[in-house]
């Protein structure tokens, strides 16, 4: 028995702007390593990041919000725009090969049939990318209405995504390793107390390569953007690492500053 | 007799991509001014960031580089993407009152008739924003085809300006602002051998406040940006300031790695 998605389908496309769309690239941290948030519809083929159209009475940060929310139940985050992508081969039809086989799998809902459907995802796209940074403890993503699945996935072992979205989440990365000069990071994605070596690999993963240890504490140190907690003596002999936490008022300042860390 | 520029701009509207437009604002610094590069077209009653549709066959950074050369004669520019606009009211109607002397303006021409090109005028537009900084000595800007005028004009006393336009520029400023903490920046503004009191000129004028002059100078000295020129002696006493000229090596290391530099 077919399922006729078209109706639904339609409807999308009389209420969307043609030939824009969002991704939205959110990043977690855990089990020491930099995630991403994926889904997969029940048709689909291949992992998505979170993405979608720009309904025609939406601002673009209001349907970035909509959309994440609409595929992984997550609200109120705080989406910042990074980049436009705007090859002119940039369609949901560029790879042949992979949008043969979604293609494919679309058939048993009637959605290749109909040519208006056809033209909307031979269209020319200009992608709107977001990125969020996000503690996983604290986000409970779930896939709403008819998607799928909904996981965080380490972002150095991908796999096979919806076309060019490989490079919209390496786009983010290069981003953010730019960024850990100037700029701190880890609150968002840390729990709220964490150890030295703790946010020490938070950076190297994010910079993909080993920091030396001293040289990385001082650093940090110096910033002045970090808290030592007291350990509680207990008389017995205390070898667990001191942990820290972010100083909430000096790091909204180091946010706005930028700081002086050349790693 | 009117002039028909209704084919010219029906081309247009066939060869460009709909909903999409570009914003392109050069900085350069001039006699102590930080100032923007603007346009008017013959027929236009205000003034205009070099702006444009996008092609169907163009990626959009081809688009941006097109535009800018047609409006200015400005080729081989380094523009840098900066931020997309969508808010939901964005269009060329969107400022009633200016649109209607615009309109005006454009009878003559009969471009107000066609249901085409007034539908062109009244659609939601997402505009891609993309900036350059550039020595003005070395830039030679012309209005190119029916561009009127073409003129570096100061963005402390900008004239009235087409649209939204002066959100884009202030949106340019706002981001220079922030990157001055963590790169360099003057290279591409100042001549090749500029005094101390030059370069704190542009910061200050960037920064739109006061710098204390020593701090200033010991903060950009600890960079190792920047080259002392020696003084030609000549016997008589010299008090000319020292010049300095940019480490090209050490500028470009700086740019990639970021600076700890934080006014």
């Amino acid at each position: 028995m077919k399922q006729d998605l078209r109706p639904q389908m339609l409807k999308l496309i009389e209420e969307s702007l043609p030939g824009v769309s969002i991704e939205c690239v959110i990043l977690g941290y855990g089990e020491g390593q930099l995630k991403t948030l994926l889904f997969q519809t029940k048709h689909e083929v291949t992992w998505s990041l979170p993405g979608g159209y720009i309904r025609k009475y939406e601002d673009i940060d209001e349907a970035a919000h909509r959309i994440l929310e609409e595929r992984t139940g997550l609200k109120s985050i705080f989406l910042k725009q990074f980049h436009t992508f705007g090859k002119k081969d940039r369609s949901h039809t560029n790879n042949r090969e992979q949008h043969e086989r979604i293609w494919k799998a679309l058939e048993k809902f009637d959605l290749n049939q109909d040519p208006l459907i056809k033209d909307w995802m031979d269209q020319r796209l200009i992608t709107m990318g977001y990125y969020a940074l996000v503690d996983i403890r604290k986000s409970h993503p779930r896939p709403h209405f008819f998607f799928e699945k909904c996981e965080w996935i380490s972002v150095e072992s991908l796999p096979e995504l919806f076309l060019q979205q490989q490079h919209t989440i390496s786009k983010v990365l290069d981003h953010l390793r730019v960024q850990l000069n100037y700029l701190p990071i880890g609150r968002s994605l840390l729990p709220e107390k964490f150890t030295m070596q703790n946010l020490q690999k938070l950076y190297e993963i994010i910079l993909r390569r080993p920091l030396v240890r001293s040289n990385f504490q001082r650093k940090m140190l110096s910033l002045g953007i970090l808290v030592r907690m007291e350990k509680h003596m207990t008389g017995a002999p205390n070898k667990a690492p001191y942990q820290y936490c972010f100083d909430r008022e000096q790091y909204e300042i180091a946010l706005k500053k930028g700081i002086g860390f050349n790693i």
